[in-house]
């Protein structure tokens, strides 16, 4: 229990953060948990694994592949307290091999929609979109890329920094810079926060910009994301919610302070409506986002009486 | 002729620069050489306020305020000289006067269409566009305001200073949040750098991504520009160049030098297409974009053969 | 100077109503009053021409036909204020006499772009958009109608009795059903309130929506409209205000008064945006909706001055 | 048998009407009868069923419930006699419960939804759709709503009295109004009478009006339905058919008698494309309308062949 | 008068055909008719241009530009026979002048719009057209030319050979590829049969398509049109008839004899609406569509009154 | 053995062409082939079979009706080899008989879509499309067909010809007429070559020029495809590939030689997103394009882990 509270205090302290990390660290953690549980009986095996589960989803609760790294490796069917662990520790491992291959994947499947030429304009710094970028360059695809800067934490440096090193030709923009720039765009490749069941996208402030640009001009918007980005409990009307970061990414707080009527927002996500996204390549395979709902409930595993 | 070179100078090495102090300093020019200009016949008065008028307007090629000055200030229908002279004097300094009052009378005329309650959003740092939105205020309408930050120079600080002076409400968002916050705005109101003959807006880059989620989302796109800003070339099929600013606003060069496939880019100035602007408020009063031809022909007293 | 009063009396208690009624009525009087004006000279008939425009204008504001009857009966160029006189008078018949034909022009004009075995929709009970309809029916061509009930007045009940009258096959649906009809319609033809200087429509409520559904569908929308439906004051950003008309034309009073947290609204207009507008059919010819500012100017005499 | 007679003759005289209240008679009768039924092989125990269930559903053809409650309580997989009769008990009643609760789960779900300051509008008069306002407002959050007046039979005003009783601030417009006001609107929540495969909606004439309205000016279109109003049969091309009422409830018909050429269409519902859909509110969640065929197969248990 | 006779002769025949040809053609015969019109008054000069006028017109009451050129040429102010001949004389000459630069001018003032590496997308054979990309091209931009085959007739079969005589790079595809290639285009230009009153443009048939695809992808979309293509009497509502031409051009006569219950349609122009058109080019410059009310009543000098 | 590389070779070569008759020669291959494959174990089955299935995709491997006969034919769940072939033999018949049926089944659901009254627009000659067609004509629905020519290749003139052979009356016109006719049309129905698993349409060249002009007009546009059109690949992100056909059969080889500046493009198909599509008509039902997905999953029964 020990190497639970421990990891569940570095999930909220935010010590393990990214929803990748944070799941196969949850995963693990009910695996080990498991493989250790003293039961007498299946009833108190249960107990115990519910108990882990609910502790460790209350860490974060807006993290959305919190509950579905738990809900997938907690999962058992025997009523034999030994069968039920090894359904467990079995289900925990493949989660974490899924997930460690899940970029991979992503990389491998969204390449092929990648032709020789394309111009892809992508926002802040995504693994996933970059995988695909990367994977598509890396097999002999001749691209280029626009990447803008992200304000305000200006995450498209680091996107700059990596594309240089696989040697990728990339144009650094201004976030303003996006609408004008569309017209020599083949496509947009972007990454995911979360995606609701209804198939919108949560992802950095300024990409639902880019994804309105790119329909305007009828260029492709592709979505990368692996399935535990997918929320379950948006099929029950639970909103996800935006997080307001810090004023001080913005402006300096001493030019607030002399500025008594002027105040700063500073959403760190916005939603991009299904209709602006052509395609999510998950580590399942290219899905229309309207497919949500199934990701959600046939390869999450989520009944609806669950969520 | 002295004065006439040092403020061509001027011009010339943006010592003065913004389009209405451009186009005041030219008809100020012209109006004083007619003054005192020797001349023994109307031909010799002719020749010597072309050669100053093409003297001025090759000076900066592409802004658009100077020929439309030169060309209101030096006009003349009489072949007496004297009577041509004060004809020139007489229009340069209406044309002064206009421009004078440009601001104000755009700020009343366009006022009239904010409504109490409005939520405006801006970008970047114009006067016109602020003294809509003031006169608005001072006229007692209970307003807010919502500015871009307008990366890379950030003039959405000199905004909200401003809008903090007249203790206007106002909130500071990244370029990014435009389209997030586009559903709390009841008018957009930017500037222009210049009108094109078919109505289309030219102004600080990010402007056709405010007007592109305004028109998404159904909201009004007010544009306030003064009638010198109308281009009379373009009619001519002569495109409004964009300017590239230095990379060096976006990022430290010393970045960049370690980036060899990384380019930055930064223009200065996008497109607006006249579909997604809904009225232009000028300082003859509001008309649709697809007038902007009328106010060439009309107010800038351009004939298609001078052009 | 009774007559005057008189007529303002009848216009201010919509004794007089009806932007045609009101036109032609201000017209005679200021016919009337200047052929009887006593004036020494040409100041004095001028200040009494002004008093009487001015007083005339004031008894109802937002009467967009009372100041364009008014400024284009009362122009004359003479500084004779017998010629003057004679000025006002004839430039006061020909406004009456274009108002008396705008019907039957408008009707001859529209017509010819009603093809034989048209559906026209039509809303409320314009007399320019009828007369548009029975025109084209009279010419022999073989349509047929669908009219809206128009609640809360139900002024769809004249509109049919009126076409009926024509023999002209005519089907009543309620107002919700716009929509479901328009796949089977071909153009839909309304009248007008007044016209904005930006080509937008002020109609009866309810407008908006068949321009778009007619939009949505591409159907043709026609707006039929006297030149003096347009509205000159716009141009200057004043707005069009949008009567609220009584809540019992909606609901009994004495429901509502049962329903403490309900309230009633009741606008007897709405906006229509020049986009959903393809052509405006005037007394002086076919117009897209961007020329409005043109007929203002040319057509109605309008100097930006003088509003 | 008696009571099978019964229950279908009052639901094909309407006295029984409602698709909720049709769908729960359907499931009682069956699972009464299935109690009472003797069979002494599971071959007469399925011809009773099968002849029952076929009597009861083509008592109302286009009733989109019946059938629904009809297959869901009536299956059963068992080859035993005794064993069938309990699972279709078990089904018939499970499926009553799940009808009970249906509105309650949509209002709870739905209302997660709504935000506080939400202005909501809707239509008609929807017991679901009124489930989520309510439910919204009683979890404390600040709302409002506007009502439509919903002509012909003005169901408006039970919605504006079922609001008042909740205390909520209502307002009640005609139907031509929707668009004036969906500026000020947030979400449009309506019910559904029946939800097509493809995701289309049939609902009372005029919804199809405030979704164009909605989609024109970005607000959320929100739909609310029991998972009983999916239609099987759409699957096979089958259309809903559309109800055309009495002209009596348009126009009093000595009007009529006196306009020869006059004819009224008085549609109950129209057609409201998915596309203008955002989510659907059901009792198993909310799914965006793509999925209205994968609740029809999962969830109505219906497989290609049997419809 | 046999001048007249056989070039009106000629014109109905089709002898003379194309709208510049018949343009000048009728403008010469005005010419040569007012140089040799014996005429003992002003009223019998009159009447004599007017028949002639008339008669002109009549021989082919389709074509566009006859009444523009008729019109333009016979005009004169004078009251004096010898001087309004020459005024006659003189427009005429004007007329024929304007019209042999009006392709040079296009060509012109369009390749001003056209940027080094532009793809440009074509239909039909028009000669304004092809004038703005081979003056692009002897300007020395490095264009490229998709050309539509253009069935029945496969015009594009001439455009690829004047383009290879250029040595412009071409690719000539079928009508239905349209669409397909769009992606790779930056510009569509196309020529006119006619513009009407309200902007619309009436073209070879397929022309709409291209603009209707050119509009999805937000690819600009340039008419050249001559002034002489606009047409007056649209203002008045006289439609523009689209010929139907013969069925053999479609499909051989034998093979439609066999089919009983098969029709060839072959209407030669289609309509596309002005909200697809991006500028039209003329020989006075570029204008927006909604502009050509305005070259109709000030280039062409018609008067309301007159049509 | 020898069966089998007799029908591989006739797949290769195109004798064997057509997606129906491809599916069903592999499923018959492989039928035949299990039973005759001698296998001492379930292993030895299994690398026949596999051998076989991997063999015959090979041929064309872009055919995507191939890979699904062969995945539906081919699947067995047995470890005992006689029963393991009996499956193979059952499941490849039962592929064949619903390849067979598919057309009716097609025509008999798409039927129910269609409305006495129709003008339905189809391109190229796809047998599913006419299937519906033909079945609701012969259902007594007074129907008629706007069929285009289909260059390069003239399909067209084949679906005249079958449409007359059944009364059906039908207007052929040019492809470039399209747009100018869609204002007549209730329906667009047409088949397909594939179906991606987005919902994406590959068909004939043209298609998506149809698909846009009904989306323009708010005209239903139906697919008729059976479902071993679907294709599973895509999943994958593995691009559906257009072929290039010669350009023999747009322009004569003699008439490009002449031209070396010109060169012709002949794409077969082009894609329709699936916002464009309004059903799917399928042999299982009726399904929106979104639900490609599922059929792809269910129906044809692949795994992702298989693709």
């Amino acid at each position: 229990m020990k190497e639970v509270q421990e990891t569940a205090e570095k999930i909220r302290t935010m010590e393990i953060r990214g929803a990748g990390r944070i799941a196969k660290a949850a995963a693990e953690v009910i695996r080990d948990y498991a493989a250790g549980l003293e039961a007498a009986s299946i009833e108190e095996f249960a107990a115990g694994i519910t108990e882990v589960s609910n502790y460790l989803i209350s860490t974060r609760p807006t993290a959305v592949s919190l509950p579905n790294a738990v809900k997938l490796s907690s999962r058992y069917s025997s009523d034999n307290v030994e069968n039920a662990r090894k359904e467990v520790i079995n289900n925990a491992n493949l989660f974490i091999e899924r997930a460690d291959k899940a970029l991979g994947r992503i990389g491998k499947i969204g390449a092929g929609r990648v032709q020789d030429g394309d111009v892809i304009m992508t926002h802040c710094n995504s693994h996933a979109a970059l995988s695909i970028i990367t994977t598509a360059f890396e097999d002999g695809k001749n691209i280029s890329v626009i990447a803008t800067e992200s304000r305000p934490r200006r995450q498209g440096l680091l996107t700059v920094r990596r594309l240089n090193g696989f040697g990728i030709p990339t144009t650094l923009i201004v976030d303003s810079a996006v609408r004008y720039y569309m017209k020599d765009v083949d496509k947009v490749i972007v990454g995911a926060d979360a995606i609701a069941a209804n198939g919108a996208l949560v992802n950095k402030i300024g990409t639902s910009q880019l994804a309105l640009a790119a329909h305007e001009a009828r260029k492709s918007f592709m979505v990368a994301a692996e399935t535990f980005k997918f929320s379950p409990s948006t099929i029950l009307g639970i909103p996800i919610e935006i997080e307001e970061r810090s004023t001080d990414e913005v402006v300096d707080p001493s030019v607030l302070a002399e500025l008594p009527h002027v105040q700063v927002k500073n959403p760190a996500f916005d939603f991009t409506p299904s209709e602006y996204i052509d395609m999510i390549v998950t580590d399942i395979g290219i899905i229309p986002p309207a497919m949500a709902y199934i990701v959600i409930k046939e390869h999450l595993g989520w009944e609806f009486e669950e969520i």
